[in-house]
């Protein structure tokens, strides 16, 4: 029903960290090439029509690595570009909405921030839950308050879908964010303001295997 | 194939003036009863769950009135509250593109702030538009440089679909609006900020007769 989903790095495209279109583009080709699974553009800030014009620069390089692009909030940008998805937050359009407007098919995301929004979080409709901020973060003015790695691990024990660990992850804290639970990490600096977004996003991705628990029916 | 549209009092709901939701559907109910002919719903520092708040506790109301509840910008909202249209600006979600998402039954208006804007118009997807702003505002604070009464009448010669002006419009200059050619005003202060938002409506609309080219033709 549902397009196929990796969580593992999830790269969030922040408009000023970038430099803009143009440099959303670049970061987001390098990024690919570095193995980010799967983009998300946020430009709160943004008219729509700077939604539309990104998010058709950013399809191309997206479709042809095969990774999926969501669209944060703007569900009607989504459509417009013929997006993979939608991210919404609790005070978005509400997910139940969003799966209406967009159909079976593509990604629906919804963030939760503690044990009551992710116990109501509907399986039914949501693809994949944001989970944060894990650590404090500069790239979200407006965000909850922040949960701490050990705060972030109950809500692993409680999540029914594929979580997203976001805020403040880089490559320090990734391994111990994976190790607590987390299907993925979603970053913002930790590529946008790299000064090697491939090789940012390469870096986090070999952390994702470092907390794999080994298996004997695993080589 | 489009839903009647009448311009001549346009309501454009400001959250601030009105003072919230609450508000805004007191300024609504009584400005309906004092005869404005379309509403529209803009608030461009919400999130969309209040918008989807708002355009439900509104909806109601201009349903029982039979007049439009247009949406600005946000053509998901629209969409998710199944709301009569929208209304864009130049910077929002391209007009065709709303039109699509739409289908082809619901009103979308258009802004134009000068000739150039005002000839692009395609008159296959939009139903109306928004000329101004014709005198200063304070209730938009990125609107486009001030036209005037003059331009905006040169203005209401070129244009190819109705046209409701906007920007500064209140009683003192709303019947040499009419005679400069406008098939409608569009008002946000004058009615949100009256202290009787009814007889605010009524005494604009008795003003869109005044300016009325007596016909032999009609009683």
């Amino acid at each position: 029903m549902r397009r196929e989903l990796d969580l593992t790095v999830y790269l969030v495209l922040d408009p000023d960290l970038c430099g803009g279109i143009d440099g959303m583009c670049r970061v987001t080709e390098s990024a690919l090439e570095g193995g980010v699974t799967l983009v998300q553009l946020r430009a709160p800030q943004w008219k729509k029509r700077q939604w539309v014009d990104a998010a058709r620069a950013l399809l191309p390089l997206c479709r042809c690595a095969n990774v999926p692009l969501l669209i944060n909030d703007q569900v009607d940008v989504a459509l417009a570009v013929d997006a993979d998805g939608v991210h919404v937050g609790q005070q978005d359009l509400p997910a139940a909405e969003a799966r209406r407007l967009l159909g079976p098919s593509r990604i629906v995301g919804l963030s939760a921030s503690n044990a009551a929004q992710l116990a109501a979080v509907d399986a039914g409709v949501v693809d994949y839950v944001g989970v944060g901020p894990v650590y404090p973060t500069g790239t979200k003015p407006d965000a909850s308050p922040v949960i701490g790695l050990a705060g972030f691990g109950e809500l692993m024990r409680q999540k029914t879908l594929p979580a997203v660990a976001i805020g403040g992850i880089g490559p320090a804290n990734a391994a111990a964010v994976y190790a607590a639970g987390a299907d993925g990490i979603a970053v913002v600096s930790a590529i946008c303001a790299a000064a090697d977004p491939r090789a940012a996003a390469a870096a986090l991705r070999a952390l994702s295997h470092v907390s794999a628990t080994p298996s004997a029916s695993e080589s």
